[in-house]
This record gives C-alpha cells, sequence and structure tokens, in this order.
C-alpha cells in the first residue's frame, strides 16, 4: 500500500518531467538540472556562467526551502531568475518546475538551468525534465563522498569538483574521488574546479555548449 | 490521501522513538542525535569526543547510504558502533535506530551518539528518540545556511559551527550567522569549533557532560 502510493507519486512526476522536457526541446533550450549538498558552491558558478553564456539566453530555476538569497545573487548577472520555496520540501519536484517555466519567457533562451534544494540524497530521485543532470562535489565535504552518496553522482551527467583553490589546506585525495567514480559512473567528465582562480571554467563552458548543440542536433 | 499516509509513518515513527529514549533514559543513557550536511565534520568531532569521554562510556550509531568508511573510523576510537546503511534513505528512522540498539551492549554506557545521514533537510523531520539535538554548520558552506534550512537550526539543542580553521580563508560572517539563529532559536549555545585546531572543543565536552547530569536528575 505505501509502496503503490509512494509510486504513484513518482509515476506522476515522471509524466509532469516529460512534458517539461518537450516544452524546452520545442524551444531547443538545453535544461540543466545542477545539484549538490548545501554549500557546495552552485550559486557562485551559475552567477559566472549566465554572464559567461550571455543573460538574456539564460534562465535560472532555483529551489531553497526559504529565502530569495540564492534568487537576489544570480539575479545581478541580468538573467531570468525564479525562487521555487519548497518550505520543508527536500528536492524540486517536475510539477515545481513546470509552475515555474509558465512564469518564464522563453523565448530567445538556449539555456535554463535549474538548481535544485542542497541536499545529496532525495534530489537525484527526481526527474525534472532536464536534459542534462550535473552533481558538484565540494573540497571541502571530503573525498569520501561518491562512495557515500553515489546515487547523486551515478546519474550524473557532468561532475564538478568545486573550491578546488581549497587544495593546499585540505586532506583531499583526488585519486580517491576518481577511482570511485570508476565503479559507478565512466560516462559523465569529472572537471576539476575554483570559481574563485577560475580553474575549470572554460571546460565546463564548453561542455554546456557541447551539450546545448547535440540537444538541438537530437 | 497521501497526507493520511505520510502522518501514519510519522506517527509510527515517534512511538518508536519514545520507546528508542525510555530504553536509554531507564540505564541513565544520554542519546545525542548529530546532524548537518555531507562532510561538516560529524566524524571528526565525534571520533576526538569518544575518545576525550572514554570510550567504554561510548556507542554510536552511524547512518550511511552506502559504505562502512565512517564506522571504520569511528572504531579506532575504541568505542561500540553500529553502521546502518539507509540505501537510499535520506534520514534514519526511529526503527533503524531501535534495530542498531539491540546490537549494542549497553551495560556500562553514559553516550549513545547518532551520527545521522548528511542533510540539512530531511533528518530534522524524524525524532530518533534522541535526548538532545545537535545541528553542525560547516564553515565552508556558507553564512547564509541557518536562515535557508531552518529547520535543522530551529529544533536543535546546541548549534557547532565547524571547520573555524578556514575562517581566515572564507568570505564568513559569524554575525550574519547569529542574527539569523536569533529569530528562530535562542535557546541553544552556539559553539565555535575546529577540529584540526582544537577551538570550542572543552566547550562542547562540558555541554555535553552537563546534558548528560541534567538527563539523570530529570
Amino acid at each position: 500500500m505505501k509502496i503503490k502510493v509512494i509510486q504513484n507519486v513518482l509515476q506522476t512526476n515522471d509524466a509532469v518531467a516529460e512534458q517539461n522536457r518537450q516544452i524546452a526541446s520545442a524551444k531547443e533550450i538545453l535544461m540543466v538540472n545542477i545539484m549538490s549538498a548545501p554549500g557546495s558552491g552552485k550559486t557562485t558558478l551559475l552567477v559566472k556562467t549566465l554572464v559567461a553564456l550571455g543573460p538574456s539566453r539564460c534562465a535560472v530555476l532555483v529551489g531553497d526551502l526559504q529565502t530569495s538569497r540564492d534568487a537576489e545573487r544570480l539575479c545581478t548577472s541580468g538573467a531570468q531568475v525564479i525562487q521555487i520555496n519548497t518550505g520543508r520540501g527536500c528536492h524540486l519536484s517536475a510539477s515545481e518546475v513546470a509552475k515555474g517555466l509558465e512564469e518564464i519567457k522563453l523565448e530567445g533562451l538556449s539555456y535554463l538551468f535549474i538548481e535544485n534544494v542542497g541536499n545529496m540524497v532525495c534530489p537525484a530521485s527526481f526527474d525534472l525534465g532536464e536534459h542534462r543532470r550535473v552533481s558538484l562535489l565540494s573540497m571541502p565535504e571530503g573525498d569520501d563522498k561518491v562512495a557515500k552518496y553515489w546515487t547523486l553522482f551515478q546519474t550524473a551527467d557532468a561532475i564538478l569538483l568545486s573550491k578546488k583553490d581549497l587544495a593546499g589546506i585540505l586532506d583531499f585525495d583526488i585519486e580517491r574521488v576518481k577511482n570511485d567514480l570508476a565503479r559507478i559512473n565512466t560516462r559523465a567528465p569529472f572537471i576539476e574546479m575554483s570559481s574563485k582562480s577560475g580553474e575549470g571554467f572554460e571546460v565546463w563552458l564548453s561542455w554546456l555548449k557541447e551539450q546545448h548543440g547535440q540537444m538541438k542536433n537530437s
């Protein structure tokens, strides 16, 4: 009985997610779902990314339990930004994204980023209609997180190691992370980045542009 | 219909939690539920805490989606440690803790720590039978997290600011955190800590001992 209810929720979510994907695909907008623990640098990376891609070509749906602080930071880029407050909700759902899509002027967009609620567990289980999933691992979180929070990294299309500027201070073994990734996801590129030093940013931008091209041609 | 099922789950959880609490109280064991995002330093703090309190007086139930890495680290202290793998589960439940309690030799214990799954959202909604809740905020996670993940901090009996040794490198405003806490939780002490430098550790230990004393006298 309990399982049945959960399946229904997931089935409904997946149907709405598919509609979201079709809306974005029809307009040749690449939808990217960005997931990580709280404070891994999603917002900082996004602000830079919006500016670099051209804010008029981008929009962001940003999920948080409460506050519009991330939306305020993202707005400084000039891109369209919609804040979704989930209250006690631990992840964004496809229907929340669907409502957000109604608020966005889609004409002229090439990229729609979804900044998910900061959480390494729940968001990974919910399709929002994205074309690509990106998972961040922040260096201060430790080199054991891929093995421990494997669901987040297994389904990712790109994995970003953020805050690499702290490498000299922290006891973090990048090879350990790569070894763990080799067991669960060999498909996704692993991009070592720092929003402070700029390391990896051009690789990330190239990856995004490539994915947009692939989506248009598919 | 959906809400009814969720309520039933929470009611069942709360009943089991109450049993867990009674088991611990009867033996004068202080049960402490430690919650935070992934990689905030829960395990490192616990290893030091177990050694300082005396490992024979302590046990730990540690929750992770997968791996026994935290349990292995905690075992080095000499305390009893039980690893609970939740698979895709985003938090520990009271029934998982109840099963864990069956595996632990309770005689002679004064402290039972529960290291919850690394997650700033879901664990806060589930009573496990603890006497005290402790929430960690790691400095690299940013000074906006209390406002954004308020449920974790609102119900805490103590709030620890971890990795404070990184204060000189990070752009983190402690006053901002204190102002946010002043709105949602004025009860819990706010302890600024670093497992590297040792800052705050004695304050934390004193707080634990005081709580144990209060629990015995209640």
